[in-house]
């Protein structure tokens, strides 16, 4: 089966980005379905596409439907969406079968990615875990897959929630211990830029090597004057002083399991 | 003054990273101090220079000292080294007041990165944080700051130390919570390979972008069907259920005070 005409169900930040791919990659988003018809019409019209906000207004004809909304809003869709096409969702956490009411063909494709509205992603680099509720269904879509990247994984639905929670730690929370960075310095009147070329070149070293063993800092190295000294500096901060007091621990633990 | 000559004390990840730079500016390392003499010859080797273990030997015609040993060691570091040339630590957290015994001459040369012995650093995007008792000091540690790097900032104590602070969170923190993924992904028999891209985009996202803004994941949507499939992942391992929860609460916090 040749995937040709796509209908996107969601108008949020990873249907934003996989709609751009869709079309830079010469397929049709036929419509883009999205509970709040403005976003819809919104990203319709990049795309060159049909908003609709209502699930009766999907099209039958599409060839591929790709489910991109909130993990709580899968449920409900699932009540009341009918195809007979190949029905796939986005989400890292959501089972398989979490979707298998609405098509007799469905499957999961997952890009591991942190996507914004404002940043469009090349998806050559990243990797997309694919699973499939038959064999035939996983080639269709490992081959739709590979139109987009050259790094596609066959993963179940268990192993890729335990990827996506990864995925969490090192991406959300790692992205917001950026923030924390941020409000420090500018409270100190110190510019953000002072501290990118660090992030930098943390992300970078872990590119080859593994994290745990580049880990540095007083935690690792059980300074514990600076870390007092630190900790006296967040004093007025509860939340930051007992984060800060938390992740050093469990720095140091993590540094002594390795002797 | 022209700088030419310096004597390394220390022979850790500052040490080493500073020492090879030096020389490849042309500076000459004369001497390399550290407690662990088998360290300071493994450096000293590389750096064309001699290693000593007693303070004693620390030779007094270098024009510059730069002290790249633990917070908690400088201060034994400045009862027994007397000195009457500039004479500088690395440190962020070490106020510039706890060397003014050594040498009347005395100064911060604090290069805001992470460093390894493994990982060879380029200094010329490296932020350097400079301090210096008099002004005559300021302009010669300057000068010789800029030989390393297009970025050179002028900070006093205080302000140094909560720079630092952002950096541990921004670093080291993020630095763990990479370790804590690479953990998650090997128990289950990922290799660390499929979330390098993530921590690439996630780092480069807030080269322009700041952190804030850019934040995504279940938290921050509040999306609470997600979170609790994450911490029913992670019931077995009570440090990192801990974690996720506070950061997830802290992430949500955040972006409702943004509201």
């Amino acid at each position: 089966m040749d995937i040709k005409n796509i209908v996107l169900i969601g108008s949020g930040n990873v249907a934003t980005n996989l709609g751009f791919a869709c079309v830079q990659n010469g397929f049709t988003i036929q419509q883009v379905f999205s509970r709040n018809l403005e976003h819809g019409q919104e990203l319709a019209k990049k795309l060159n596409s049909a908003a609709i906000s209502s699930i009766q207004e999907i099209s039958t004809k599409a060839d591929l439907y790709i489910i991109c909304i909130k993990d709580s809003a899968i449920a409900e869709l699932s009540k009341n969406f009918r195809s007979g096409k190949l029905v796939v969702h986005t989400s890292g956490s959501v089972h398989i079968d979490e979707i298998s009411e609405i098509s007799p063909n469905f499957g999961v494709f997952y890009p591991l990615d942190t996507f914004s509205k404002e940043h469009k992603q090349d998806f050559k680099n990243i990797p997309i875990c694919i699973e499939a509720n038959t064999k035939q269904n996983e080639i269709i879509l490992s081959g739709f897959a590979s139109v987009f990247s050259d790094n596609i994984t066959f993963m179940d639905s268990a192993k890729r929630a335990k990827v996506h929670l990864a995925a969490i730690f090192a991406s959300n929370f790692t992205n917001y211990l950026y923030s924390v960075a941020e409000n420090l310095l500018i409270e100190n009147g110190v510019s953000f830029n002072i501290i990118r070329p660090l992030i930098q070149t943390t992300a970078k070293k872990v590119l080859i090597d593994s994290p745990q063993k580049v880990q540095t800092g007083p935690a690792v190295r059980n300074d514990t004057t600076i870390i007092e000294k630190h900790l006296e500096l967040l004093k007025t901060k509860p939340e930051l002083y007992e984060l800060y007091k938390t992740i050093s621990e469990l720095i140091n633990k993590s540094a002594n399991e390795q002797l």
